[in-house]
């Protein structure tokens, strides 16, 4: 790695997506021209009080605007489309090409936030290929990932192909019928392939992540065995899953009743298409399936990860108005709950079953896999594109390192690759891949309630006065610095072991020692009619 | 079940430990005497904003405090012995009987919060029998735990014998040589037991929890292959592990480094007590470490689940006085990460792993188990004891309810047990078990850094300032409804889309428009001096 910027390299900014799960964005730039490839989001940590996106620091793209000459979306998952929206206020889009599904569900979420004719949608189909620019040419390579129509990217570039694996797994009996397309890979890595960037969410774990087809027998033998009602939850994007679990309703003799807006909307969009089959009856609302008998009934609902608003935790709170559980429900969490959102789901699951619930979940069930390659999926990658470099992205620090071991048991020289951070520009060119530079690269924290981003500065008080609360004193003084009426003390969030009037006595005659002897150093003066008084030496 | 109390039957009234793991808390109550065993402390939630410790609602405790005959504590964990220091300064006990190890290190405790003469420390040994009032006879039976010196607890009632577990695991190969006294728990049950009350931390877990010696090896190869510093991680309770790490050092050659207060005073007491066995000269300040060779030091640290403030989790964020990472070092995660605690821990090894150190962690390892026994071991408990009557405890309750299914495949009775929660008064007689009343079973949210028990409308409005921020607003108003200067405007953790001046005016005008149209409506001139304003009425 050297660091002197050389012009005829091909730039790769990733603004998000390194040292996390989430809000995935890169930037690819060659010469007077940047094309991005996704723009997701990311949900905040708990220190975000009351933060509910969080977005890259998107500094760089503003200043480059003009630079821009599309977007390429790999699928539909939150944490590479999410950010689109939000963008598009700030800078346009000439066109953004990906596949039908996510193109779908970006064109709803432009509509709502009001950009929609700030871009142009294009929806793509397996093996085409797209010119942006003058420099980059962009090919779609089906591949398998938890959500239906979902790509793999090859670029082309005056230096050479780059390949970007979006978010996969080797599914060889995918749901849908549709194969990853491994021959076009092959034919890359035959031909040469200059750099591959790949995803590491599962490069800890070893092994081959199990097909999604393997959770069917076993969610069959599930609802095989409950007798009254089915709640089954999983993630709303999981097209795959929720088209196995339809297809055993229809086996099981169970209508299907969805619950949880962002369900009702992946699953309108991806029927529409096609990625989710089922037959128009099979579907009824609450209040029909409330006439049906209990072992008919199957409610699908979003809440998997415990999410304090969603319809399942507010069924096990007791607190959703059109569904209560009852003896002798079985509630199935076709879903893993991600790091960070455990005690939720386990909470979730204690409160299901007090209410009478039984309720099926864990690892050991066979009822949820993966959407990412394990180790041995993560190495077919790279024996089939046989790539010069090697650029690990889509995971935490530690994950990275593992996936750069993982290619360098490969035979790929530790030089030939870079572990980098959000707003690293990564240079790669025929002979060298090198970190050159840095772009800013923070967070900008949204807050969809009010009216936009919450500064770090705004956190660092909401935090402050999580902590402590606030204690506010109104004291109206006369020119002479006397008190002209007791002062008011309001208390928020504040622990106090005194008494509320004593707390009272204790300010006002804090407020008049200060009066007292330091009133006459600050207050002059000015026009004979107002003090001007220094208040912030007054506080001292 | 039925609901009618009874005067002869023996109470056990559980104030904390159920559907949670923490602040484990029991009253067992026979007519007019009451005996405790074990008061822990739990630790907050997040949205607990501010709180460092919580403790059960002792309003049962404190309204009958007359009848406290005394306290048997079982081992010296802190969700067991945690809250008697805070306990003891709203009530007396006469007298609480426990390990060596957990005396000692209440005895501290004691002092340090000014309550040491508010009761009598007794320790026990193997077998030893205490009476305490005139219905208890108490026999302390050693277990195998993951601290030291634990006990089983057998206690002798009008009614029969009803056997507490407190924690436990069957390790058959203790490492401290002091065996499970399965033999008196086996005579119990061929005399007879009235009802065990048992550990149900890992009921699902299949099979048995591993021996505490089954680390060893693993330990011993991952020391064997670091070249540099070894920084190794474990919790400060672990006493066994501790003593293993240490003979390791020694047999590795390296020196030991004790990082972390609460480590050090663990070690400090076990030391004395002969738990924990090495030279002095094995245990050598940082200041000596810092001249010998990398590969001659071990440093013991606190900081294995990512808490904030604890020695590894400042040296990852290069923020500890005395320690910095560098190339070369290896660092082993002894522990788990217990779930709420998994991100913390991860963006610890990653923050170590990016200065360069080596980090072994993860469950694959085998350098971490689990102090309490899993399913195998639950059932010997059952074998042995033989009770007519289960009563699953420490526990959430999906674990609760999962140990009372193992209990009824070894043929207890569903009608024998019953699943509880905080506060149930459950009632055993010789003929029956049941849920006869409920005693206030809250918490109590200690704030340690400020003045005491953080109430629930103080967390409710810390929430909300998390939430939102505050705006304050200060004005000067004359007896005539008119604003005699500018008002002041403070905003602290609010998101603000326009400019502060216009704020400022905004805020201005508002409040002129409520004194122009509703001053004449709430101020009444009172003694004609001072306005009497109905301000709650202004605010409208
Ligand atoms: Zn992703
Ligand atoms: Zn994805
Ligand atoms: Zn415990
Ligand atoms: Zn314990």
């Amino acid at each position: 790695m050297k660091n002197n910027e050389s012009t005829s390299a091909v730039k790769i900014i990733p603004l998000g997506g390194l040292h996390e799960i989430g809000k995935n964005t890169c930037v690819f730039e060659y010469k007077d021209e940047i094309i991005l490839l996704d723009a997701g989001l990311a949900f905040p940590t708990d220190e975000m009080h009351g933060v509910n996106i969080v977005l890259p620091d998107m500094t760089y793209l503003r200043e480059n605007r003009h630079k821009i000459k599309g977007m390429i979306v790999t699928h539909g998952h939150e944490d590479h489309i999410g950010g689109i929206a939000f963008h598009l206020k700030q800078f346009e889009i000439p066109v953004i090409y990906g596949p039908r599904l996510a193109m779908t569900m970006l064109e709803g979420k432009l509509e709502e936030a009001g950009v929609r004719d700030r871009t142009e949608l294009k929806s793509v189909r397996p093996r085409d290929v797209v010119r942006l620019g003058s420099s980059f040419l962009v090919e779609f390579i089906r591949n398998t990932h938890s959500i239906a129509d979902s790509f793999t990217i090859a670029i082309h570039t005056p230096e050479g192909v780059i390949i970007h694996t979006g978010d996969f797994k080797v599914d060889h009996t995918p749901v849908d019928g549709e194969f990853f397309d491994l021959h076009r890979l092959a034919e890359h890595g035959e031909k040469g392939v200059l750099c591959l960037i790949s995803d590491s969410t599962n490069s800890e774990v070893p092994g081959h992540t199990p097909s999604e087809r393997s959770v069917y027998p076993n969610l069959d033998r599930t609802f095989s065995q409950a007798s009254g009602r089915l709640l089954v939850t999983t993630f709303a994007s999981s097209v795959h899953r929720i088209n196995m679990i339809l297809e055993l309703a229809k086996k099981h003799g169970r209508s299907v009743s969805v619950v949880g807006r962002s369900m009702l909307n992946v699953i309108a969009h991806a029927r529409n298409l096609g990625y989710i089959k089922c037959e128009d009856d099979l579907l009824q609302p609450l209040h029909v399936a409330r006439s049906l008998p209990d072992d008919k009934v199957l409610i699908l609902t979003t809440g998997s990860q415990g999410e304090p608003m969603s319809a399942l935790t507010r069924i096990s709170r007791g607190e959703h108005s059109q569904l209560r559980i009852r003896e002798g429900d079985t509630v199935v969490f076709s879903a893993n709950p991600i790091p960070g959102n455990t005690i939720a789901v386990v909470n979730t699951i204690d409160r299901l079953m007090m209410q009478g619930a039984k309720v099926v979940y864990g690892k050991d069930k066979g009822i949820h896999v993966s959407g990412h390659g394990c180790q041995e999926d993560q190495k077919l990658m790279l024996a089939l594109t046989k790539p010069k470099f090697f650029l690990p992205v889509h995971g935490e620090y530690r994950m990275l390192v593992k996936h750069a071991e993982t290619a360098q048991s490969m035979g790929i020289p530790a030089e030939n690759m870079v572990i980098i951070q959000n707003g690293d520009v990564v240079e790669v060119s025929k002979e060298s891949i090198q970190i050159a530079g840095k772009v800013p690269s923070g967070i900008e924290l949204v807050d969809t309630s009010g009216s936009g981003m919450v500064s770090g500065k705004v956190l660092k008080e909401r935090q402050q006065l999580a902590e402590e609360g606030i204690v506010t004193v109104a004291a109206a003084v006369d020119w002479n610095g006397k008190l002209m009426i007791r002062p008011e003390v309001h208390v928020r969030g504040v622990v106090i072991s005194i008494e509320r009037s004593l707390l009272q006595k204790w300010v006002e005659e804090r407020i008049e020692d200060f009066l007292h002897y330091r009133w006459s150093d600050f207050a002059q003066s000015a026009n004979g009619e107002q003090a001007e008084v220094n208040w912030a030496g007054l506080q001292g």
